[in-house]
């Protein structure tokens, strides 16, 4: 199906399982959405999504259930375990067993495990798309990161991206990170040495040639950064609650901390932040998180329009 | 837009922002819908309603949900931050800007904060109604107990209202006589002096010209009331739960209670009840609190439309 | 209304409560349904469904959802108590009034007392399904349990039925056995003593002339059985712990424990499972649990369809 770039009836595991010109084919339906918006409304009309987040996250839900109800899809599954009965100790199996049993066309799915995603695609036959899986992968949210900063700059080649906060727990900024390597990017990891960027990542990026270097301290290359992407500390993935309480201070991105930096910094962020980012940030040109989180809901729309087959009108 | 009596495009924060006209106008609205009832259907199809429910509240959550449902709009939000990933400390501010950026054409916020609502309509340009915030305010509440009185009497001018239970603390009692003061009613409000009516909410009437007193014992009032409106003790609002215990039997409405009474006397209650209003008045002809709940979706319902700039066809 | 099988505006309290002849036709509309998959779609437009699931079970939520969505309606209530204000005490009976004052044309209600379903219908003229209370009944699981038998073996007279697992508490067993009275079955009731099946169902189906047995020790029957029966010990009904701990492992269903079975033996599990049957069966002839899981789509569908006045078209 080359003319949809691959992506039909595809499961949605992992950022790295996606081409530059795939990745490309996907932007360019994003933004004829954004040209014409109700251009895939109904296109799914009598199809059924299974959207199971066995971990809240209203944002993700939220972007996937609007995109699936605009899409003309009907909705099951759960936005959160405490609604749903998987406490009782069901398997992941025969939870997507049963929903394929009831007709679902897809899967949406958010999970706390590292490699659940991959793991449910294996027990059915209908796509699976990853919403989140411990700290491992986010693909979803790496798209639209990629598709925000493209938007933003009109390329994506020759740019340089720090990405800084809880890199080794938080899923986003691993994401991210193997989705610019498809591009000529020079990225720089700016973390304490506790929470920097895993070494399977790194090794990753070197393989496909992408230059990146690590960095304690933000003051000491935020002026040659083009986009700084910022991660929550995630207090829920750290083992150990008094290192979080060592590093939570230092590295909170405000208007001081960007003294330095470029007139056409973009700061991004995944969202959602606590103190990490700065609300005096919000007014700034610098600000560029809620364009994008809003294009979360374009970018799903049109990945499960391409994935279910309904491809671009 | 004066022919919608100005709710277009605006924020439902407080009812002590309505007139008395802009009431009759909503009320006729209600009137209108009642006696057509499918007259509103599908007027908002494709807009998008965020109901975001910081506080799980089953009775105002479904009647909104079912209001939007039948005006064709889509829905999105949660109904309960169990469900939802807000622990994770985001501000309400982004919450909202979340929504909006995913196509959100209005709010419905309930929370458990004080002012909330009015602080998220400062957040967005999108129409907020509040569906109730802490102690302080429920409009739509106030809205449809008045619609309920005003059909039951033909009128709301002239009755004497007695307001019983927990005033210092039960948001629908302080909005429902701010409601009142528009009218030329005299209100009686009976509670043990630990939650009497706040005196920020006595001062409010008393410079609206309203009549109002204070009384410990229902027994001395019944004969003399039209209404008798019946809250309840919200233990989870309630410092002390030992002061709590006190008050707790002193406050049932049964049928030994209004003895007294006059054979027109309409009980309300916003429910849910616990033992504050015996069931054994269900069957009798004070009963009007089925009748009130049942209110609230077609003054939702109208109430949506006006705001969302359907008007009333 | 002979010709839907006596269903229209009927609540669905009790798997006892059916004639053999209107399973029969309720199984017929449901292998109609199967034939012509969309024959029942938008039947119902225009009506409200009110879910209201006191405790949370994501097979049967989901089905009912799904199957109220194909038929057009409308849904409210919730899918978990923990999303509702349930826990301010109102009783069952307010909340079924309130929903009826918002529309709702039927009541799916699930609830871990028992007795609350029929108790729930008593409060309302609008017919209520029994989707599964307490220890008691789960009526539309024994007919999709039924239904499933009846398709794999083309009939119900004359098969070997064993029911295994925790029959004192688990209300699929009990409903399963009222409802294979109807056919002229054996059944054997395989459990520990202290989860035997409860005195009153072998006195109903000795009243109903059915053959049961009992037996602790599966390898004793399992080469005579038609139908394997098992239930999950459900550890959340079970006053004493270590009672749970002792039988746990006695009752595990696996390749090595049907080494005596028939080729053609049936296996069937409402699910969910957790360690009672084995994955390794899922890829042989014996399962049947898959299909049984999947059937409550459409049963649901063709029930809801009766029930509502809809009939099969």
């Amino acid at each position: 199906m080359a003319k949809e770039g691959n992506f039909f009836g595809r499961d949605i595991i992992s950022i790295r399982d996606f081409t530059r010109d795939q990745l490309e084919r996907l932007f360019q339906s994003v933004e004829d959405l954004e040209k014409s918006p109700n251009s895939l409304d109904d296109l799914l009309r009598g199809k059924l999504a299974a959207l199971l987040f066995f971990e809240p996250s209203t944002r993700t839900y939220s972007s996937f259930q609007i995109a699936a109800a605009t899409l003309g899809m009907q909705i099951t599954g759960f936005a959160s375990p405490a609604t749903s009965s998987v406490s009782k100790g069901e398997t992941l199996h025969d939870t997507t067993r049963m929903f394929e049993g009831y007709g679902a066309d897809c899967f949406v799915i958010r999970h706390p495990m590292p490699g659940a995603a991959r793991f449910a695609a294996e027990t059915t036959d209908k796509p699976v798309i990853n919403a989140g899986d411990g700290s491992r992968e986010h693909p979803t949210q790496a798209m639209m990161d990629l598709f925000t900063i493209r938007k933003a700059f009109g390329k994506l080649d020759g740019l340089k991206v720090g990405i800084l906060g809880d890199l080794k727990y938080g899923r986003t900024a691993s994401s991210l990170a193997y989705a610019l390597s498809n591009y000529d990017v020079e990225l720089t990891f700016i973390a304490p040495e506790a929470l920097q960027m895993r070494p399977e990542v790194r090794h990753f990026l070197q393989q496909r040639g992408t230059t990146s270097k690590v960095e304690r301290d933000l003051r000491n290359v935020v002026g040659g950064l083009d986009v700084l992407y910022v991660t929550r500390i995630q207090k829920e993935r750290i083992p150990d609650p008094t290192e979080f309480e060592k590093v939570k201070g230092l590295y909170q991105v405000n208007l001081a901390a960007l003294k330095e930096a470029k007139p056409s910094l973009k700061v991004l962020h995944p969202l959602p932040r606590v103190d990490e980012l700065a609300a005096e940030l919000d007014a700034t040109t610098y600000a560029n998180y809620f364009v994008q989180a809003a294009a979360g809901l374009p970018l799903r729309t049109v990945l499960m329009s391409l994935v279910l087959g309904g491809g671009a009108r």
